[in-house]
């Protein structure tokens, strides 16, 4: 199967799962289901589409090892559930104060503040929830992987690091342990989970933990690039921002050239401990290189 | 072992094992731990003391059952920090606006809101990796037994309840879902891990049910009923807040007497289901009793 073909594939198979986890409530209280606001605010942000990189991460890794993808669609949705709770509270007054999102108004924009603080938490536990639902004789493991980068010594702790940092001097050290943190943390979770599903033994982990955090690292400096090159209607969100607001990010440390040279090495990086995968990594090497065509 | 002697252990237990899963960082930044500022957080409101109602109740649930209750202390841990970043997110300005907690400034009050917003997800987060961390062969049942009720159908559910209703005129079926949720769901889910991880069988987890479903509806009435008698300095919150915000509670639809009546009859009959335990009910039906004595 051609790579589009067996990414559409993916990508269908997750947006039917992700809806089949939040159905819409035809009552607005029903007595063991998800109150009607609520639900509708969680599937705004889960179901606003994207192109779902952490989830097809999670499947395509699993793929790797194993054909029977299908028992990792749980842990695929979960992963996206984790994604998008952490956008919604980072796009918070609060927080980043951000008012767009995916070229939508962000949920607390559509739903107010208590319910996007409120239906980032339901995704959250919706995420563990549907994770130790799956019965998958390694759900506790793809779990743990999950869990120990999501947290406060993971993605959290990148994001403290972010809000911290903001109008600081830049500091190369700190830069790097947000980039680790609050994005190459959870691609690398997605990789980790999908092998760790599948049964990987310790040296493929190894090699999947370094795919995870190149690319991670790679996309995160894309996504700096990408604010300062790109528009606001390509891009569905905001751009300029990071300078107005004197975030640090890797452009504004080392300039644009040689940011392009970092993502450049990093994503090369990661194409190459896909490759100790032999033919079953190649799409995962296809799946990081189409992630910087657009 | 008379009864405080035993809360005594617990309670120090609980302490301890808190303790151990938020040490201190002695650097701002650690490589492989949480961030000091976020942990500073944490700490300050789980580790704020009070009467650990829920965990106590985890470990004397899996006591009923079986004697190595020390095995069961992650999982009352973990139950304890969810309790904990539901009220770090309640008392939010854009929920319930609350200024104090516990007799302290309220997590945002003392470290901002972003800051409140996060420890908050890293708490419920922590939660959930420290019982997938615990290697116990039932871990998978008790975190079942415990996002089923902590997520969008069961604690969150009652909590958009509860802001959807400000204002609002009273509605008896509304006020039972929204105490159901908001309060009973965390507190049976207590229970129900705590017999889960101890194999109980399902005439017992039906038992543990009708004890924490009951036990949490007379906590919640009993708590409505504090805000209205109680003294802010005895609280250690803010009194007479539900009425100012126009909050649908027990009292504001059937009055005080009424409400004594109800939480009376709701105790009683979590009691009589701990008795259904025998012996190894006991410490269950005292720790029901003693959270109404002051």
């Amino acid at each position: 199967m051609q790579f589009e073909q067996q990414y559409g594939v993916y990508l269908s198979d997750i947006e039917k799962t992700l809806e089949g986890f939040l159905p819409i409530a035809d009552e607005p209280w029903p007595a063991n289901g998800v109150p009607q606001n609520l639900s509708q605010a969680m599937r705004y942000s889960l179901l606003a589409g994207g192109k779902r990189l952490r989830p097809i991460l999670l499947l395509a890794s699993y793929r790797s090892k194993k054909d029977d993808f299908e028992v990792s669609l749980p842990f695929a949705a979960a992963i996206e559930m984790i994604h998008t709770y952490s956008l919604i509270h980072d796009d918070l007054p609060a927080m980043d104060n951000d008012d767009l999102r995916r070229g939508k108004p962000s949920n607390h924009k559509a739903f107010g503040e208590a319910m996007a603080i409120l239906s980032g938490d339901a995704l959250l536990n919706l995420a563990f929830e549907t994770m130790a639902e799956s019965n998958h004789p390694y759900a506790l493991k793809a779990i743990r992987q999950i869990a120990s980068r999501t947290g406060a010594r993971g993605m959290i702790a990148g994001q403290v690091g972010d809000i911290s940092m903001e109008g600081k001097a830049p500091d190369e050290s700190m830069l790097c342990y947000i980039h680790q943190h609050k994005t190459a943390d959870l691609i690398a979770a997605a990789v980790l989970a999908g092998l760790a599903l599948a049964g990987s033994d310790e040296e493929s982990m190894d090699i999947g933990k370094k795919f995870g955090y190149h690319l991670g690292l790679a996309f995160q400096i894309h996504d700096d690039l990408s604010d300062i090159l790109g528009s606001e209607t390509s891009m569905g969100k905001r751009v300029n921002k990071d300078k107005e607001i004197g975030k640090m990010t890797w452009p504004s440390l080392h300039g644009i050239k040689e940011s392009q040279t970092a993502a450049d090495f990093h994503l090369k990086t990661a194409v190459q401990s896909a490759e100790m995968f032999g033919e079953q990594g190649q799409f995962l090497m296809e799946l990081a290189q189409h992630t910087f065509k657009n």
